[in-house]
């Protein structure tokens, strides 16, 4: 079996899954990509121009990009392409880039599934309890106008839905990760014990 | 957080998630409850004598619980009691009375489900993917005249919906399990290493 040298972390929103894929990174000393550093990238890089003009025209006055990332809900297309078709091809093809380049930790983004092709990929899904999960985002962003329940519920479903069209697979499944963990009973720190210990690399 | 007197094994058939499960409990010290063994609890205690009769009934000829455990597939219902929720009955109860009893493992049985009140549970999806879980049943079970592949989707459908009928949940989410392992991927002993070290139970 391949040496892994790409670990990607998917995980409920509000499982602590962002911050132990910020931890293995630095406990391995390799970078950590998630959804602003693949925006920055895909910025710099100019990527991909056609679709650039293309999403452009039907964005005026905002930047492709900024449009194009922040509307994951749209469902309206432009020729044919959609918003969301749109985000899809860029991430698609900077996660495919980035896996290329270097070793490194990819958080969300659908890594599971873009490169799962690839022999050297570790997959990891981080998940928690709905109480658990509440008490971290309030924690974390404080609280608003809908429940900490009602927001979980709503970015679940958000996750659930975007995943299933893009990627034909149900949303949590074992069966799509090669270890999933329960953060809340295991812990923050021992969840990044067991995915840097598993997936075999160094540690810098 | 109690401590964890128990672990649930669940497991794809073919991902070597029973002999892990014995792994775990050997190394522990603790004992192994699977299929077999929860038959035979369900024999000597001479379990549940109004359903046992009300089942032998139906089966001339054989031994109540023989044809009640080899009934899995069965559709037929006794006076609205299925071969099945005779199953589900004994089950419920023989697992729920293990529970309290001592420290153990239990295998398969949807153990994760029916003792999903109790906080001393350590629950653990044991999956691989269909090559490696093929290899392995025609090592361990031999060829038959069906492909491996089509002895895999068979169980894998009956699993599903055998727990999706009694538990009203999804077979094989992340969600149910605190440990979800690809048994292909890490390896049948590092798996066993695992769920004894995240368990937090002494070794003996």
């Amino acid at each position: 079996m391949a040496e892994t040298r790409i670990i990607t972390i998917s995980r409920e929103f509000g499982s602590g899954g962002h911050t132990i894929g910020q931890m293995v990174a630095e406990q391995l000393g390799i970078p950590c990509y998630d959804k602003e550093l693949v925006k920055q990238i895909a910025t710099e890089t100019g990527f991909d121009e056609n679709y650039i003009e293309e999403a452009g025209e039907h964005a005026p006055g905002k930047s492709w990009l900024a449009y194009a990332l922040g509307a994951q809900n749209s469902t309206s297309s432009t020729k044919g392409l959609s918003m969301n078709d749109f985000l899809w091809t860029i991430q698609y093809r900077v996660l495919t880039e980035l896996a290329e380049k270097e070793p490194c930790v990819i958080i969300g983004r659908c890594a599971d599934y873009i490169l799962k092709e690839r022999d050297d990929c570790f997959d990891v899904f981080v998940h928690a309890s709905i109480p658990e999960r509440a008490r971290r985002i309030v924690e974390r962003f404080g609280e608003t106008d809908q429940s900490p329940e009602k927001r979980l519920a709503d970015k679940d479903k958000k996750r659930k839905v975007f995943y299933k069209h893009y990627t034909g697979r149900e949303w949590g499944m074992a069966q799509n990760y090669h270890m999933c963990l329960d953060s809340g009973k295991l812990g923050i720190d021992e969840c990044v014990r067991m995915i840097v210990e598993a997936s075999g690399m160094k540690k810098k």
